[in-house]
């Protein structure tokens, strides 16, 4: 073979999403960019907090610029991995300290990093549907296989029947997304008890540890009293994959962290398994400065208002037009059911209307799309007509 | 198995360097930092171009928040990927367009993202010692056999004899460090030539390409009059793996590329395998807003002199002292014969002057040590008594 045949398959197989983005230009030079209503991308729409660009300009100014862009060691400054772990703390009433954090360039490599920390060649790995997708290119990497769990299609909640069936002696592994992308929904503590009872059932019954992986770029945004249950209060295994994407609005600076609950069994080999990890695919250590600025913006978080206002605009209007979806109480996401069976037929007739939706049918879930809310306000309302207009097509 | 094993082995096992470190910073406590003369970290500590702090200045108060910080596409910013594709055209006489540029989370990103674009498993590699003791972390991490060439003694040049009989039907890549980390030493034309000649012999007769990996963190790091010849100008299947951190000393914001040669074979299609190997070990892109830092400061290198000047202090004194080491061309290592037969043995003896350097028994070639001079000229002055007295000791 001349190269890796598996690498070439995932570079050169263009995602959905990709290709959207890319009509999305094409059709926005032909029409106007006003008059294509692209919700493709998860992209924050919402402006960083001011704080962050202070404190990017408070650090050049204070710094010595070879202090503020030096290497930090493999884990991450300690500064920053204490003040990471103080606000868990006083957030979640935990106990971590600084060794329990490890900061990474975001959640993809958060995940990418855990999962060759605890997988081994021929480990499962459970994800919920729906799921995102890149979840299945991190958990091959590392080895291991990937078993979905369907949903309660109703609520889009975890089934825990289903859940049970899809455990075995191979399994090592869960990743829980809550708020979900693509769905939006914000898993309830009853549901978080069940499974965490399944799995002290079934680490006892297979004798080993299952890690329960939280991937929760979406934490901070949710809408209303919503709670997020924090994992790690639930169940000892637990490893958070965390990125300041989303929360706040720094998605191209790759920062984020994992942390490694203190109780789980053999924490610190654990730990010392994802800074091995982290060491052989190539990450030195997270981007300096933006580990600098997330120590001093901990406790900042982007203005969420847009986006509840913008669900609540996009949601009201879909269900009035009889469009079939679960309310979403986090993430910025609308997940719709399909009018047809086909998800990527109903993209197609969508695209009619100007109207750019992702067909999901490689989320684990047959015949929905997504719709990413993170957009100007403008775009949902002038974009009304179009959904309506599709409604009707389809006699909702 | 409760956690990866190899992850764990890669995270625990302490890197002597890092082992130096934290004894230096011990040792500073009890006697003062400037009693201690730690040469053990290949961290710059020459100060980013100006030009640097302005362009980050300038893009905070010209861009808007949002698009600053974005997600740019995996491969990076186009305007970033021409902005080096003509740097390097300009340079080196090529004609790369930006869709042969792929940014990268630095040097380390680079190869190992390299080295998964290209290797299968049961593959070997070939370095040349004394190599970087990572390579052989994301060789194995890539599936692949790290096969160790040894050099010729005298000059640490190249020995083809040694690469000949070291290439197999197995081999699909090389891993090529110039200016070389730990030895300082440039790889002459001539030697680059054979090698390459070599290659092209190899290729045919084994039916299938061998590529070229340019790993170039030191390129801008040279003194006098030397040339660093450009591989692509000698070797079609050559790959190029960039860094910032030494030419810009930003060691800790991770950013860099890879240069896929467009002459190579299949050059588009290992392109793509570049991208999906970004995609599996979780990079998603590189830090955004040093993407455009890099292209506002395409032209911009550090002002090397002082290390030209520790380089001479250093060279001067010790091999007046008898100590025995290849003059350096570039980076900022001196590479010296241990005078006892065992490094570390001698690493002790100098720890006793409070003098740090690094036993290179890993770095493919047994009996040396490294120093690295990108320190204060003050702490290499200042440690010179020590260095004579350990001449002195052992009566070179």
């Amino acid at each position: 073979m001349n190269y890796n045949e598996k690498s070439f398959a995932l570079g050169s197989k263009r995602s959905i999403i990709r290709e959207i983005f890319e009509y999305s230009k094409v059709r926005a030079s032909e029409l106007g960019a006003d008059k294509v209503y692209d919700f493709s991308l998860g992209n924050p729409s919402v402006e960083p907090p001011e704080s962050v660009t202070n404190a990017i300009s408070e650090l050049i100014a204070e710094f010595n610029p070879t202090a503020l862009h030096g290497y930090t060691s493999a884990q991450g400054d300690v500064q920053t991995r204490k003040a990471v772990a103080d606000n868990i703390n006083k957030r979640f009433n935990l106990d971590l300290s600084a060794d329990n954090i490890y900061m990474t360039c975001g959640a993809a490599a958060s995940l990418s990093i855990c999962l060759s920390a605890v997988m081994n060649d021929g480990d499962e790995c459970v994800v919920f549907a729906p799921f995102f997708t890149e979840y299945r290119v991190f958990v091959e990497n590392s080895g291991a296989k990937l078993v979905i769990s369907t949903p309660e299609y109703k609520t889009l909640q975890i089934d825990v029947n289903d859940l049970e069936s899809k455990l075995t002696s191979n399994t090592k592994a869960l990743i829980m997304n809550s708020p979900n992308n693509p769905s939006g929904v914000v898993y309830t503590e009853e549901k978080i008890k069940q499974v965490c009872e399944l799995l002290e059932r079934k680490q006892k019954e297979y004798g080993h540890p299952i890690y329960l992986i939280a991937d929760e770029p979406y934490r901070e945004l949710v809408y209303g009293d919503i709670k997020v249950p924090y994992l790690m209060n639930y169940y000892d295994n637990t490893l958070v994959c965390y990125s300041y994407s989303k929360s706040l609005s720094l998605p191209g600076e790759r920062i984020g962290y994992i942390a490694v609950n203190p109780k789980m069994l053999d924490a610190k080999k654990v730990y010392l398994a994802v800074c091995g990890a982290g060491r052989s695919l190539g990450y030195v250590c997270a981007p300096s400065l933006f580990q600098k600025v997330v120590a001093r913006c901990i406790d900042a978080k982007v203005n969420i208002d847009a986006y509840k206002t913008n669900r609540d605009l996009l949601y009201d209007n879909l269900t009035a037009y009889g469009f079939d979806c679960v309310k979403p109480d986090g993430a910025f996401y609308l997940f719709v059911k399909s009018p047809l069976k086909d998800a990527t037929a109903f993209y197609e007739k969508a695209k009619e209307h100007e109207i750019l939706v992702v067909p999901c049918d490689d989320f684990g879930v047959k015949g929905y799309v997504r719709i990413a809310y993170c957009v100007d306000y403008k775009r949902i309302e002038n974009s009304l007509d179009g959904f309506k207009a599709l409604a009707e097509e389809f006699e909702l």
